[in-house]
């Protein structure tokens, strides 16, 4: 994301509790992961029927903790820690799935490594909060 | 929804582990609930910036929690746990912020009852959820 | 919806160039074809690869069209009817490939018919607006 | 997106009318240019209340569009125009209404720059298809 939309994030969150001494270098990793998973997700949704409901639903959940990191005047500490939670779960479900045809399916590789990239990267924001509140 | 598509989604539970046991009438009133919330949190979105941020991403994660409930051949218990608990903080998130000025706002009354009814009815579930497994 | 809600609504547009005039119920109407189409999509989009990305697509498409009707504040006459047109368009596509396996699959019958009241619903919204400008 | 993902959609699309020619460089542009635009409103959608539902609207439509592209399976070419005018026509309508606070609003400023490069990465998708059909 451009510099003057981070900008403008940071100066909102310098007024929520627990939020002023946020990392933005590890928020903006963490949205950039959930918008590749997306994305990643979205395109194994149309090869095989065995992922494609796991991975639809990741993608839906990737995009809404997106933007709910993007809106965060409307996010306390504890509807973030939930909303990460759940991103991590449901990155975990996909990736379990493609991960039974990762073998014979090049698509379902990537969207797992994509699921296992997001995970990782909703952790890092949810030890960064866990240690700020 | 219709009842034809209700009979294809419980058939298709039947083999899902830990899902066989599920009271359809308790998810369908849970999927009502959450598509109720997403349209009073779009409309309340639009009348005045101190809740919209809230209401906007208690759009997103009632419809993502529709969704997933629709397609439950890509979820686990776990997975479902984990959404219902997010879906829960972000309509009580949602549902404190409209209670401020829902004393002078006839529609952020409306989204905090929209948002209570969907904290309820997902609860409903994770219990349902919590005695099967 | 609620009432409050499409008062709420029915009061923004008011304001609005070549909306004043619009009939609520015609409105009403069509919000919840999208959101009945959406989920018929949502739960058709699980059953089988052929029409699976149609569907997934006419849903996201349904999702969006209805929240547009319900924040008309971002709207003008002229995106509504594009708007309406896109959507139109993926429910004619999403309707016609359901109908290829209608006769085998009462999901994707039931889809087809989500579909077309969908379609209905935006030709008689364009059908109004093209009246008021 | 990787050039895995890339590959994939561009093989599925070798089969389906109109599709076969399509230069995938133009298609992942616009992919691109829809994201960047989904993310650049969102944030906008939480600045000030006269550009917030335009902004709103804007972020799904390009969301939409997006995944349309990344399941391309799912459309035809005359579902394409449709949402590419539709996708064309919110990006038009939101980039009109953050330009009248540019002047005092880096952030509706860059949002409109985002909202026209949006503009333009679809039409020169359109025009693609209009050369193939």
């Amino acid at each position: 994301m451009d510099s003057t939309m981070m900008e403008a994030m940071s100066k909102d969150m310098m007024s929520m509790p627990g939020m002023a001494t946020m990392d933005m270098s590890v928020l903006q990793a963490c949205m950039d992961a959930c918008s590749a998973c997306e994305q990643a997700c979205t395109v194994c949704s149309t090869q095989m029927m065995s992922c494609a409901p796991a991975c639809m639903n990741c993608a839906d959940m990737c995009n809404t903790m997106m933007r709910a990191m993007m809106r965060m005047q409307g996010m306390t500490p504890a509807s973030m820690m939930a909303m990460l939670d759940a991103c991590i779960a449901m990155c975990q479900t996909c990736m379990d799935e493609c991960m039974e045809h990762a073998d014979h399916s090049e698509v379902c590789k990537m969207c797992a490594q994509s699921c296992k990239a997001c995970m990782d990267a909703c952790m890092a924001v949810r030890d960064m909060i866990m240690k700020a509140t």
